[in-house]
This record gives C-alpha cells, structure tokens and sequence, in this order.
C-alpha cells in the first residue's frame, strides 16, 4: 500500500462532467490498494471571476480580504470531489488549507508555507477516507487566510507529499508532460520519459508551462519524485527526479523559449564602481525581475550595460532607469520589446565542449542574430528577435537530435 | 459609543452596486461613533447554485461536504463588503465563522450554536476595524464548517449581539418592516413600530417571512432588542423587544396568514389509549412536523381525528398515516391540500374574553366556513379553505381596526 498524492488544475475540474471524470480516476487508484491525498485548483475560470467581483466593489482590494475571498474557490472544487467519489460509493471527505494544517507566513497573495501538520489527513486516511485537499491556500499563526500566488496548487500539492512522505506527487493537468520543445513550435518534439529537478526548472521557467518552478524546487529540497502527466489521457507522462536515476547524462534534454522579454541597453556608462548598484537596486525595490545582465568591456572607461526585464515591465523598468543613466552621464537609453529567449537544457553541459558552439551554428545557418549569450551550469541561453524564436526552436531541436527518443 | 450589530440579507448584498450602497449605510453609522458588526448572507441566488452544483456531481450529496461548499457563499459576500468599506476609506476586516468563533454542534445542515468566543471579533473592534462576519456558518470542535439550516444568517447576528453585549441587532432585508398583516393581501396594513417577542414569533411563524423565529426565540433568551427594518430605504422599521415596553397592550397586533397547509382527517378512530401515539411518534421520526390537532369528543368510543402538516409534507404523511389507520380499524383518511391558516395575534387575549368571538363573527359575515380552531397565549388561528385566505384576513385586518396606527 502506497500513499500518492495527486494534483488536478483547474481544467481538470472545470464542470461536473469532467469532476466526475477525475473521481473514477481516483477511485481507480484507490482500488489498487493505494492511500490516496488529491490536492485540487478552482474550477475553470473561477479565480479570475472572483477577482472581477473584487474590482467591481474596489479599486485596489487589500490582499488580505482577496485572499479569503479567492480561498473560496478551492474549497468549492473539492468539496464537490468530495461528494463525487461519495456517490461513487468512496469514503471522501474534503478540507479547506486550514483543516490540512497547511501553516503559513503572512506575506498575502504570495504566502509560503512555513509547515504541514499532517495530523488531520494522516487521521482521515487512517478512517480509509481519501483525502481532497483545497490548494493554494494556508493559514498564518492568527488564523487568517492566505493564498500561496501562482504555482500554489502545485506547491501544496509537493509539500503535502513530503510532509506524509508520500512514495510520488503526481501533477495533473492538461499537457500529456514535459517535451523536447513547445510541440506547438516544433512538432516533432518528442515527451521526456524523465527529467532532473534542475533541468525541468531550467525548462519551465524558461516557458515549459506544465508545473511551476516554485513546487519543483520544493520537490528537489525535499526529495519528492513528481509524476507530470494529463488529466485527459491515460500517457504516462514525464517522471521529475533526481538526476542520478538519469538514464542519459551530458545530453540536450530540451529546447525551452520564452517570448515575454524586453531589452533595456544603456550606452555609455562610465566603468567605476556603484553604476550597477544604482541601476538595479531600484529596480528591484519596484519589483522588477531583471533576468540576463551584460556589460562589455570597457574602453576608455565607458562600457554599455545590456539586461533584460519582462516584455510587462519595460515601461516602468524605462522611467526607472533613464533618470539614474542621465545622472551618471550616459549617452542614451534603448528600449526594445521585441526580444526572446532561446535555450538548450541538459545536465553536464558545462563539463562537455561543443555545446555551445553547436547551438551558435545551429543558429547561424538559420540567419538568426545573436544579441546577448548568457549560460548556467545546465542552460546556455541566446537573446535573439521575438520573430525567430519558432526558426531557432526547431533549429535546435534538429541539431540536437531530440526528435530521436 | 455604542456596539451595533447589523445583518444583511441576500437581497441586499446581491450584486457589486448593492454591496457599495450597504457600505455606505454602514459607513455613516460608523461615523456616528458607533463600533460596528455587520453579518451577510450569501450574495442573491448564491446558495442554489451551489446547491446546483452539488447535484451535478452527486444525487445525495453528504451534509458535511454541503455544508463546507454552502459555507463559501457567506465568505464571497462578507470579504466584498469589508473591500468596499476599505475603499471608502474605512478599515474593515471580514471574518469566516470559524474565525468569529461561532461554535456549534455536529448537526451538518442544521447546526445549532452552542457558544460564540468574541475574543477575535473584540480585538479587532479594539483596533478601530469594522467587523464584517459570514452569517449562517459555524465549527464544529474538530474545526469542521456547519452551516445553521434556516433563519442561520438572523442566528449568527442576534447569538454575535448576545455575546459581545451589543445595545442592538439590526436585522436589514427587503421589507420595510412588521405589519398588522400582510401588505399583499391588505393594502391598508400599518407597519408595526413595536412588538413583543413572542408576538414576534406567532405573527414570523404564521407567515410574516421577515425574520427567523429562531432568531426571535434567541434574542428573547438573552434579552437583545432588534430592529426589523430595510435594507432598500432609511424608514424606521420594527423594534422587537420585551413586551414591558409595549405601549398598548391587551389588543390584537397584526394578523397572520400561512397558505402551505394541508388538513388530514382520520374518520372513526377508537377512543383508547395508545392511538394518537402510534399515528404522530413514526411522522415525527420521518421529520414531518404536525401542527393543529384536533380529535372530536367521541361517540360511542369512536372519534374523527384532524391535524394539519406542510402542503409538501402530505403524500408522505398520508402514506405513514393510512397503514396505521387501517390497522385501528379507522373508516377512512382523507386528505385535503387546499387549507389554509389566519391568526389573530396579540398580547393578552387569554385574559379578555371576546376577541374569539369576534373573530368569527368577522369570517361569519364573510361566509368563510371555519374547518378547525386552535388557540395560543397570544394567537387565535381558523383553518379555512385556502381560496378565503385573502377575504379572511382583509375582514379580521378591519375587524380589528388595525388601519389605524
């Protein structure tokens, strides 16, 4: 007898019909002898319904009343699983965050989970009850409410299985797993059977959308494997792991792009210390992600500075940083929204030559212009045109072979 | 200052304009230097819905898991509230039951409270917040959600007055207030400034849908005035409160009417011990509740026995009841959907002799024919046939000269 816990987004449990659909799916897996803790999303659309309610009595709700509001949600999707594994003739009983003891910090909206007391569940699991858990919410110390922001069904769903020590956390939703590359770009994009924790963060923050990067990483802290896989088929799915069961090892395990990026350049900054500082902190104290950060080597003591925020963020990013490079004496400001990302993903990339310079290639046979390169231990990352990303994506994904399985 | 606990229905807080008018009205009492409790219902149709729903997934949904889904209505409307007093400017914090301390029995769909810890509600008062609380739920002492059945929303606000010693509970719906009758059947009837509790309870229990007896029995336990008043208007509405305060007494103060009333008739039952036992103890345990009984004084030990139940309850008294009848040798039941009740309520009637005969007088002069009779302290009620309900209560309504204030 196992102990699974399994996630359902809001796809999966858009309307009746298809919560019925998910019950069968559980009751099935509870029929194999297995213990069994569903952690749900709000039905379909219901989220941003509720937000529009929101707005419609205030301009600017405080996160702490949204955040009880938009707690509803969940609650309402697993209640109604509840119900639906009890016509099926299966014990179910469903608990909002606070009944599963998911305790937070108070940072509304974006809320961590600080710990789990699995006394609740281990109780109704010890009752032969499966356990339907609302996601994306917490409680603080004072018992307020709290919403864990995006990726906050996924994270309840992985930090539940670590505190009961589930044997795997598996991730529904509406993609069969984690592939080569978009298979909307590239159609011959082939499902990845498994995946380390560090290449599937690489690729989903990167713009793989299947799981958020946040419940990955808890996954990796707390040694949780993660099963990815469709709530609308029986495929397998993609297994996030630990590298060491990787079968295959120094290998490009995927194409990852990401077309929401803005470049800022400034030209001619001057090369003494404290420009950086003055640029970025500000940047970050108004909440802006900068991603990629190059500066040229300078001559004359002059250099151009290059980074890239998202496409979202470049006009306030602009008013923010245009002040700051006139006091420092800059001769201009650029502000280009028509940039994107393209990176190739694997495990020991950097101990292995040639990567690097294949992916320039690959890309150079293409016509593509590279703007700015930056890697990691496991990605190399090209910034190139917002037109060519679906040229150089299936560029890639030729050179690397990845559409052999 | 004083400490004014309000409670509005589902009507009031229907949609996001009428959320931004009850704001408003809550606002100004705020500014009058009171602290203010304010209990809702579920926005408008909220609570079908769910219910819908519910039945979409399962044909019996179980009670705990309904109540947890129904629960959610209560806290969509409360945190829209509080956000549309936050954006007046005012500081406000809703609450769920369970953080308002609402304790209750295990009844799932009809929990009864058992007693209201105000610890955080009067912190947050001390903090100068208005508190908005999500009427109709509470928890259990394994912190599972219940919701109070009817009336739940009237409980919540009347037990939180109780309990924080409030000088007043303001109940605010959609009518204006208490009337001699009601104001669809008799255009002349004067609202009722004044009226005792358990008047109060014969004229809401007869009919005058505008608070929950439940909610009337509490305040009269715990001595807490309320106010009946609309939600839609600023006229003053009724006062509930000890009969000591009333200004007249020893007269009829409105006239009640309830048209969901079916009449059932055992003919020749036997005059022996044990009969009435074995037709009422199996409808009660099918939750059927009986009202009026009558049995005739017996001829030859053989009496008709009469009692009435809810229209929607007869089929299933009558197939509980004919099996029964047949087994004691009765003649024959028989049913009758078409009956209907009006009272006379008031104070003081068991002492003043005359106002039974006038009543009937009234319905004699009428040409209503009066099928049963029975009598309270404080209410006397005809059984008529449904069609006269509207004749009947115009003539008793003048009868009594209840135009005049």
């Amino acid at each position: 007898m196992a102990l699974i816990v399994q996630k359902y987004g809001g796809s999966s449990v858009a309307n009746g019909e298809r919560i019925k659909n998910i019950a069968r799916r559980i009751a099935k897996i509870k029929d194999e002898g297995n213990e069994v803790v569903v952690v749900v999303s709000a039905m379909g659309d219901t989220t941003d319904e509720l937000i529009n309610l929101a707005h419609q009595v205030s301009e600017q709700p405080s996160d702490r009343e949204l955040d009880l509001l938009l707690s509803t949600g969940e609650v309402v999707s697993s209640t109604l699983l509840a119900m639906a594994l009890d016509s099926l003739g299966y014990k179910a009983v469903s608990l909002s965050g606070v009944q599963a003891g998911i305790q937070t910090d108070s940072s509304y909206s974006r809320a961590r989970i600080l710990r789990v007391d699995p006394k609740r569940i281990a109780n109704e699991l010890g009752k032969g009850n499966i356990v339907i858990v609302a996601g994306f919410q917490g409680m603080t110390q004072d018992m307020d409410i709290t919403t864990l922001g995006r990726g906050g069904s996924d994270t309840t769903a992985v930090a539940l299985a670590a505190a009961l020590k589930a044997e795997i956390c598996q991730i529904y939703t509406d993609v069969e797993g984690v592939y080569t590359a978009d298979p909307h770009l590239v159609p011959e994009a082939t499902k990845l059977k498994e995946v380390g924790y560090e290449e599937m963060l690489e690729l989903a923050s990167y713009g793989a959308k299947v799981i958020h990067p946040r419940a990955v990483e808890l996954g990796e802290l707390y040694d949780v494997p993660i099963l990815v896989a469709s709530s609308f088929s029986d495929s397998t799915g993609t297994f996030i792991c630990k590298e060491a069961s990787m079968e295959v090892r120094n290998k490009v395990r995927g194409i990852a792009h990401d077309t929401n990026v803005a470049k800022i350049t400034v030209i001619g900054v001057p090369d003494k210390p404290g420009v950086a500082m003055s640029i970025f902190e500000p940047l970050a104290k108004a909440n802006i992600s900068v991603d990629t950060i190059v500066q040229n080597a300078s001559v004359q003591n002059i250099a151009d500075l290059t980074f890239t925020v998202a496409q979202t963020d470049l006009n306030k990013a602009m008013s923010i940083v245009e002040p700051v490079a006139k006091f420092f004496g800059a001769k201009q400001c650029i502000a280009d929204a028509t940039s994107a990302k393209v990176s190739i993903v694997g495990t020991g990339m950097q101990n292995t030559p040639g990567y690097a310079a294949r992916m320039f290639r690959a890309l150079y046979a293409e016509g593509i212009n590279i703007q700015l390169i930056t890697t990691s231990e496991i990605r190399i990352t090209c910034i190139i045109s917002e037109d060519k990303v679906k040229d150089a994506v299936q560029a890639l994904h030729r050179a690397f072979e990845l559409e052999k399985e």
